[in-house]
């Protein structure tokens, strides 16, 4: 029998995960559709949503229910609702309302300051704002660890529930040798690449990128492809959107930008399963997230086989440009080239530029590094990693928009998701015998039903790390993810 | 000195007014942009915002505010603020809160029923629950009604603050007689009335339709035209969004019914200055609202100097396709016919149209007329006004959805938009001698400045008929409409 407690604070619940879903949808509109003189109103519609939820969260009666429920009998789902609901309670009674509202108007007031500072090209401009967000994220960080958790795993739970910087550190690193190693052995194979020529009209791009929704089976009565400045993907079950943007002279950006928000978008729609704004129904943490949209994005997208599928679409939208046959689109979308900027980078780079953030956010916020010296630093640890030295600071400190608004402890999520992706599709390769022949038809059906079964549904019934464990049947490790890399680039380059 | 409690109540009202906006999005996303499955949690968030906004509505302390400032001393514009507040207090404290669940739930209900109804072309199917509908409405007129008004004066009120049967049957009913005979006129005159020859492609009538939205002054930073089943208007003074639908053979649909929502939203992009989210800064009523988009559509875009100016534009976008000059676009947009469906009417039949809705409704509620006997007096009263038989309940009594979500006394909002219409342009063509001229180039910005300043400026500072009054010079009145629409077809036909 549930008890009574647990349907009225499900009901409560519900009706905050509902507002919750409204506050993304006037993000959504806002970035996609909103005319810009609708920015004042739209910014009074956040706030008034966001006091209500956060009124909501933090209603003394949860703390009853909650006390009550953790002392009955209830069943594994039932569980893990108190569970979820506690932590989000928790969460929201212990950072006060003063200290809440400073950090949502200094995010608010330091993006402006960090992209003007990328614009003037001068970290300087930005760092004062960067002090003073560092300090509030501390204090924020202070009142969270009563359990005496170090204030960067507090920031980190946030966004992976239950890693630590103990688990993490030594995970990350032990990427860095063999990535630093593929790296060089590359640019030195000095093995030609292809690159792809132009123009890609507007239109042809978005139609393969409807293609590819098509492809991996993305829902289109739960869902809807638009255009927005940065490509994401938001929403509920039945309800997730993505978007892409174009760039006329390069379709790469907008066909795999698109994949992987499809990825993310994949996972909303498979979530809920009648089990609609409950806190299990949704997804587990970012790693887990971002891990659905790079197996799709990489491991699925960016094979071989998924490549001959794709090509004659591709010739079927822009002619050759450049691709004289499967193979080299093959290895055209696999490109590896040392850059600056995190979001433009190959698979393989994408973990060192993720590691640099994670090791100067860590420093940052414990005070082993100062804002002061971050432009240096940053500098440094790039021509040690990269082998090339960093211009000026927007290809290089000032790049992201993360820390401006107060995302520490996100970075790692990004290289997390790929090393679950490649966890998971170690794990699919198995179970799918077939897997290369069925992507070489662009048959996706049986990958999304697995992701479906193993991932998807699962929501947050479990902690990220037993869920992984559970679906891959090992503890997370970075071998996968390496073995593929190292084969990948081995069989393109030769080596 | 503004007295405290006042800047408390505004704060209040401010965030209510945002949170109604945000409700506003959420419908017009759910028509323009929300795939199917979408449908579910967004009943979910429409319902959560719903019941904060009534609980906000219905504060205690809006009434302890009120108490206090309706014995201070205020300026003009606070004063109307309180008015304003006072008036949603009391329309949402009066109303007990499972009434107007059960209202709520049974529209929900009805539109669905009507809708099929509509399909099965069965008024049968309807009547039980358009009666449970009724009596609904009168419990909540009885409500309303404690200063002695009768429930249908209630019911209008909500639409047209101030307005009475008392006022309104005479003015409607003094139409009939001239409406009738201008219309038999026409229909005996046999003149050829010239008929556009399609097909119309869909991308040239929206890019036609955005022209006709830069010739009004339609401001796109504050706003946005795309596509729904039904046109509409909605949003804010800085996103003030239309919608339009196309029809590929036949697109002065879409071109007229893009100037009407265009005029709404000119309205509302003009309400605001500088006191966005107070009551004030809203639209006095929908006859208000009403006068705006048929001003545009009709006085404006269905003249003769406008034609000139629209037929080049015209051909540019369709080819000559039946229309060899101006004249002859003139004549096709302004087309009589009798038919039997409001929402196609042309302006001769459409008062017609809605005075057979206002006396019916007037009796629903009274009582005087009997839901089982509807149907009977829809078709004895349409073969008496426009001189033909009613074939089927779908072209009759059931073709509108206004009565199964409830909205008695709205239909005559219509009418009241075009008699004020009908003032506005006389009072226009006074205050712009040459105002022809100026249309037969497209130049409308001191139409537009004039009703900036007349009307739009006013927000709802003043009720409606004193807004009128102050603008047209004179006291609400049928003659102005009357004698236009006379002389425009007596012209036309040669009577």
């Amino acid at each position: 029998m549930t008890p009574p407690a647990y349907t009225a604070m499900m009901a409560h619940v519900k009706q905050t995960r509902a507002l919750g879903q409204v506050a993304g949808l006037l993000s959504w509109d806002q970035e996609v559709m909103m005319p810009p003189n609708g920015a004042g109103a739209r910014a009074e519609q956040a706030a008034v949503v966001e006091a209500i939820s956060h009124q909501r969260r933090t209603d003394p009666q949860l703390g009853d229910w909650l006390h009550e429920l953790e002392a009955a009998r209830l069943n594994e789902t039932e569980v893990a609702n108190v569970r979820l609901t506690r932590r989000s309670f928790d969460r929201s009674i212990k950072v006060p309302m003063a200290l809440a509202e400073e950090l949502a108007r200094t995010a608010a007031h330091a993006q402006g300051i960090w992209a003007q500072a990328r614009e003037a090209n001068r970290f300087a401009d930005f760092a004062p704002i960067l002090t003073k967000t560092i300090q509030l994220k501390r204090q924020e960080a202070a009142c969270l660890a009563s359990d005496g958790r170090s204030a960067y795993d507090v920031l980190l739970d946030d966004f992976e529930p239950g890693m630590t910087v103990a688990v993490l550190q030594p995970l990350l690193e032990s990427m860095r040798p063999r990535l630093s190693a593929l790296r060089q052995k590359i640019s030195e194979s000095g093995a030609h690449q292809p690159s792809l020529q132009g123009p890609f009209a507007t239109e042809n791009q978005l139609a393969l990128a409807r293609k590819l929704a098509d492809a991996v089976g993305y829902d289109w009565n739960s869902g809807r492809l638009d255009l927005s400045v940065h490509p994401f993907s938001s929403g509920t079950a039945g309800d997730a959107r993505i978007t892409t943007r174009v760039d006329p002279d390069e379709p790469l950006g907008c066909l795999y930008s698109t994949v992987h928000e499809l990825g993310h978008a994949l996972y909303e729609q498979g979530i809920s399963d009648g089990m609609d704004f409950s806190p299990v129904a949704h997804h587990v943490s970012m790693g887990v997230h971002e891990s659905q949209s790079r197996l799709w994005e990489n491991q699925i997208a960016r094979s071989r086989p998924f490549c001959q599928w794709l090509y004659p679409h591709f010739i079927d939208a822009f002619g050759e440009c450049g691709v004289s046959d499967s193979e080299a689109l093959y290895r055209a979308v696999n490109r590896v080239e040392t850059g600056f900027i995190r979001t433009e980078s190959d698979e393989v780079h994408y973990n060192l530029h993720v590691l640099l953030r994670f090791e100067l956010e860590r420093d940052l916020i414990s005070g082993a590094l100062d804002v002061v010296d971050l432009e240096e630093e940053w500098n440094t640890r790039f021509l040690r990693d990269f082998g090339v030295s960093v211009p000026d600071a927007a290809n290089g400190v000032l790049q992201d928009v993360h820390w401006s608004v107060g995302l520490f402890g996100y970075f790692p999520t990004y290289s997390l998701g790929n090393i679950y992706a490649g966890q998971l599709d170690q794990t699919l390769r198995m179970n799918i015998p077939d897997l290369d022949d069925q992507l070489s038809t662009g048959k996706t059906d049986d990958v999304l039903a697995w992701l479906r079964e193993n991932i998807h549904r699962q929501g947050s019934l479990h902690a990220p790390d037993v869920l992984m464990q559970a679906a891959s049947g090992a503890p997370v490790s970075t071998e996968p993810l390496l073995n593929y890399l190292e084969t990948k680039y081995a069989d393109m380059f030769g080596f």
